[in-house]
């Protein structure tokens, strides 16, 4: 049976976002082709988020503003910006009552992850958050296998200080299985970031 | 005496970035004339960080990017962007530990607060830190007094109810100086709001 509104409106089942964006998939398996690391991450901290679990959010893009322009009756246009460096990294919130912070980056590499992924100002940001005990880590995801990584920043910035006295530029495939904890791809929420750190 | 360096140059003592932003102000004195709650905020920022006391930073502006031109050889130009409404607060990051948020406003009016300075988004999204623990306040200034107060966003919250249950628009001076806590002008750091938030 249909039911309508009273105004004769018909009735619609609302979709969550959260479902309209599974649609992108292909064959309707929840196969993660198609969808970056970003917007995984978006699914699975709006998923947080509505159950409770945790509020974590994406920083916005740091945007340095030359010229807007002020048209009348309509929205201030931005007509000339440039993207600027992010001195923090891109994730942080709250998961009962504790900071947590991390960034995450994904690579076509099959092999091993490219530290150049990171910038000195993101590591320099992770050791200040960690002095304060902030739960502090890296999401990497190696793309040709879908495999996702939760690796912690501690481990991070030892590989980084490897290659800052000349060590290699990466980190290894079998470093990351060895130090890291493998987060298996999941329907709801897609990359179960936080069931991890709980064991932690 | 003057040094100099082997290269002939002269030795100029380093300027922190904290102090020449003190020059701003008019006569020598630590008067906030000129500055904006925000750049006061920035430079206490910057003191905790500085001394590791806390790690908090204001978050980027959001904004909605429609078109970027890759010029050769040069940087990224965003030529057409749009100003988005935020969708939680301004600042947040980690203290001891513990996740810190807030928002920060000022106003000119002289006797009361208007709470169109809020939108419904940041009042949830304080809700929804407040459910996960999160240590979370709104930093308030009336400009004509140079004025700052710290007001726990519980009690923000009441207020807000208070308007949505067709009460008052504002929340008055008194109120506020009843509820929350005074933020003497210091120099450094310019508004101390974790000395208040020891204290809680």
């Amino acid at each position: 049976m249909n039911l309508n509104y009273p105004n004769g409106k018909k009735y619609k089942p609302k979709e969550l976002p959260i479902d309209a964006s599974l649609k992108k998939r292909k064959n309707g398996s929840y196969s993660n082709r198609g969808m970056t690391l970003e917007e995984d991450l978006n699914e699975t901290n709006q998923y947080y988020r509505e159950r409770k679990i945790a509020v974590i959010h994406k920083k916005p893009t740091p945007v340095q503003i030359v010229q807007v322009d002020y048209p009348n009756r309509s929205a201030a246009v931005i007509k000339e910006a440039y993207f600027k460096l992010a001195s923090t990294t891109d994730y942080n919130g709250v998961y009962k009552g504790r900071y947590i912070d991390f960034e995450a980056k994904e690579t076509q590499n099959p092999t091993s992850f490219p530290l150049k992924n990171f910038h000195q100002h993101q590591i320099e940001h992770m050791e200040e958050v960690m002095d304060q005990g902030a739960i502090c880590f890296v999401i990497l995801r190696f793309t040709k296998f879908e495999q996702v990584y939760l690796l912690e920043a501690q481990h991070l910035l030892n590989f980084w200080n490897r290659m800052m006295n000349g060590g290699r530029k990466s980190i290894t495939k079998e470093e990351i299985e060895q130090k890291g904890y493998h987060i298996p791809l999941g329907f709801q929420p897609r990359i179960d970031y936080i069931k991890i750190i709980e064991q932690l």
